[in-house]
């Protein structure tokens, strides 16, 4: 598990070896996969574990259908976003109190940045890279248009540490981009705007559950995070959020529903905000789909994240050195970071056909994603896929372009993708 | 099925007979339900019903399972919140186009009344009843407190038509009330504030699903309702919001997340609501506990919203009649309204010892709920209870009262209830 690229094995027979050899191999057993092919979209939606799938059925047969409304407390509904809470923290270096589980990332991030404009009176900018994940910008501008006094500036990632002047309030990045997969330096840029009055919010949705995150470490204020890509979470699982403990006492949730009222069942007039990182949580949480959120994470007790990381990366060094002959025949640009120290968990690749390339490989069995307007991202979840998948996977792509496979007009018209 | 107090059935072979020719008494068919038991408490969490069930085990080991991410476009992820809001529409007396799912009854709450500021400039005060149920009221301070320059006005409920003045933007009102169940006159009220430029907005949570709404019959602008209480849609179940059309262009969400954008998959940096009361939507929607909801609002086909509301009333009324001896003799006091066209679905009754007397209730299988300080809780779901349900559940209450089950000190502790 050291730093350091390893030997990239050059054979399907020595793939083969070093999964069998590989102790994180045997949890792809505990996901339900698809037989023959290869899952390289983990990190949009990660794959069904087997333990979620029970803990759903048992929580609609049972717990609904028999514990009823007594489910609350026979089946503890109440403590289970806590309980969520609690095992996602130490997969981003945070401590129990500081997370919470509810909604979704773009109603957190709301939360936070609204929250965050409060802490820091007087300061009236939120600071974003212009190539964000869309929806983070969309609520920031949503939260601009209702206050009115603030303004959202946008600048290139790489400018925004000399951009925290004094009339910025908060700083918004995501951890791993969501194009490239490239890591940007959190610790740095966190001390950065700590020495600037600036606080830090992260969106962690594509480094939670695959990467060392380290907020409390890198002294970090607030950061949201997604509980369906690498955390395994299911279909629109509820997100999460993070606070530091530091501002607990100070923080307003402008969205203070009732579950994050100190004691919500007084229904007491007025609101009173529970202790720690609970009191991001409002309305009630959505049981069935945090029940599967909660099960999947199951699977990652007792890993290191620093582990994940290097196993991930080890993966996407293997489809980078498998595939290189059809990268560079076929005018493939990788557009991830050229050093794997500054890499996430997927690699993204430039192409004008992009897009039916991306539907013609789904059609072998290799679930990728097409990102508008020309990206193929190929994401390597640590959890699930081992060096004999990867290596099928460039294969497979191999055939897909030196057959022309992707010209099929059956691949060619643009349709949903997420 | 038409109005009118019909007669009383006076035994439980009359209760069996009525049952046995009720059309919709075989709808209970459809539900998981409690052997033995009497449940009266769907009006807090409706009960499982069968076609829930089978709809969430298909989406997780099915869509979730073999479609991965593909079951977006496979298994039409992208148009499940629209589906559902469709089946929800005609319960509440809207157009498809007019409702949204999405969030939670608290976070759409915020969403409507931040978009109905906006839409009234220069009137700053929202208007609530001082009893609404206090989540309602906490988003409505947390509003508050990010814009700063609006006030919220609480009045007795009998006060809101008088305390419509020029600087009232919105008024705030559950159009049955948490507690007693009286239904508020939606036409009548909506009108009033229509008439003061004041917009409405009306909290569902206690009747879609249970009684007409007619929103569009009475001119209301914005509403948001809950889905896991008569609709059944299990615990936490995503929320709805009715946007007016008339306001469809104007309105702005300021939770403007993704799923509200025109085009969410183009992502482009700037947000363009889509059209209609999509543009409610914010996050990625919770998929599993969608799955169920929509599910559930199948039973609702063909179901005449009148039919359910007399239906409801003539099991209250069985049971006021049934239980009127034990009422009296021990001092409970009913505090829904006596007359039953002012009466929603449930029936409360304060008494001093409220709280015990729930729980050995529910220890005798009949399941109600306690309502802090003095309240037990009984409510009457016109889909899976029948007149000898209800019958059953008034000579259980009797007993309970006349043994003093109630006194056993196993009831006596106070635990969290919802």
């Amino acid at each position: 598990m050291g730093g350091g690229a390893a030997a990239i094995p050059d054979s399907l027979a020595a793939c083969r070896r070093l999964d069998q050899a590989d102790p994180l191999a045997a949890l792809s057993r505990r996901f339900r996969l698809p037989a023959g092919g290869v899952y390289l979209d983990g990190n949009s939606l990660g794959p069904l574990p087997r333990g979620a799938e029970a803990a759903v059925r048992r929580a609609t047969a049972q717990e609904w259908g028999r514990s009823l409304v007594g489910g609350w407390n026979a089946d503890d509904w109440i403590g289970l976003p806590a309980r969520t809470a609690a095992r996602i923290a130490p997969l981003i270096g945070a401590a129990p109190d500081e997370v919470a589980c509810a909604d979704s990332v773009s109603v957190n991030l709301f939360k936070l940045a609204a929250g965050a404009l409060a802490l820091r009176p007087g300061r009236r900018v939120i600071l974003m890279a212009e190539d964000e994940f869309p929806t983070d910008g969309y609520m920031l501008q949503g939260l601009a248009r209702l206050r009115q006094d603030i303004c959202i500036r946008r600048v290139p990632a790489d400018g925004l540490s000399e951009t925290l002047s004094a009339d910025v309030a908060l700083v918004v990045l995501s951890h791993a981009h969501y194009r490239t997969g490239a890591l940007a330096d959190l610790p740095g840029l966190t001390a950065r705007a700590a020495g600037a009055g600036v606080l830090t919010l992260w969106d962690l949705s594509h480094t939670a559950g695959l990467a060392p995150v380290g907020l409390d470490a890198a002294g970090a204020d607030m950061a949201v995070g997604c509980g369906y890509k690498y955390l395994n979470g299911g279909p629109g699982a509820p997100a999460f959020a993070f606070l530091a403990r530091r501002h607990h006492a100070a923080f307003e949730n402008p969205l203070a529903g009732w579950m994050g009222h100190a004691r919500p069942f007084d229904f007491a007039p007025d609101y009173i905000p529970a202790a720690g990182a609970a009191r991001l949580m409002a309305g009630t949480p959505p049981v069935l789909s945090l029940t599967a959120l909660h099960a999947a994470l199951e699977l990652f007790e007792g890993l290191d994240p620093e582990g994940l990381l290097e196993r991930s990366r080890r993966l996407s060094d293997l489809f980078l050195a498998r595939a290189a002959p059809t990268l560079e025949a076929h005018g493939f640009r990788c557009v991830s970071p050229a050093r794997r120290e500054a890499r996430g968990g997927h690699l993204a690749f430039a192409h004008p056909h992009a897009y039916p390339v991306v539907q013609a490989l789904i059609a072998e069995g290799v679930t990728g994603d097409f990102r508008a307007p020309d990206l193929m991202r190929l994401g390597f979840s640590p959890l699930f896929l081992g060096r004999a998948d990867v290596w099928a996977a460039a294969d497979r792509f191999a055939r897909v372009m030196e057959t022309g496979a992707w010209r099929d007009p059956a691949f060619s018209e643009k349709q949903r993708v997420t």
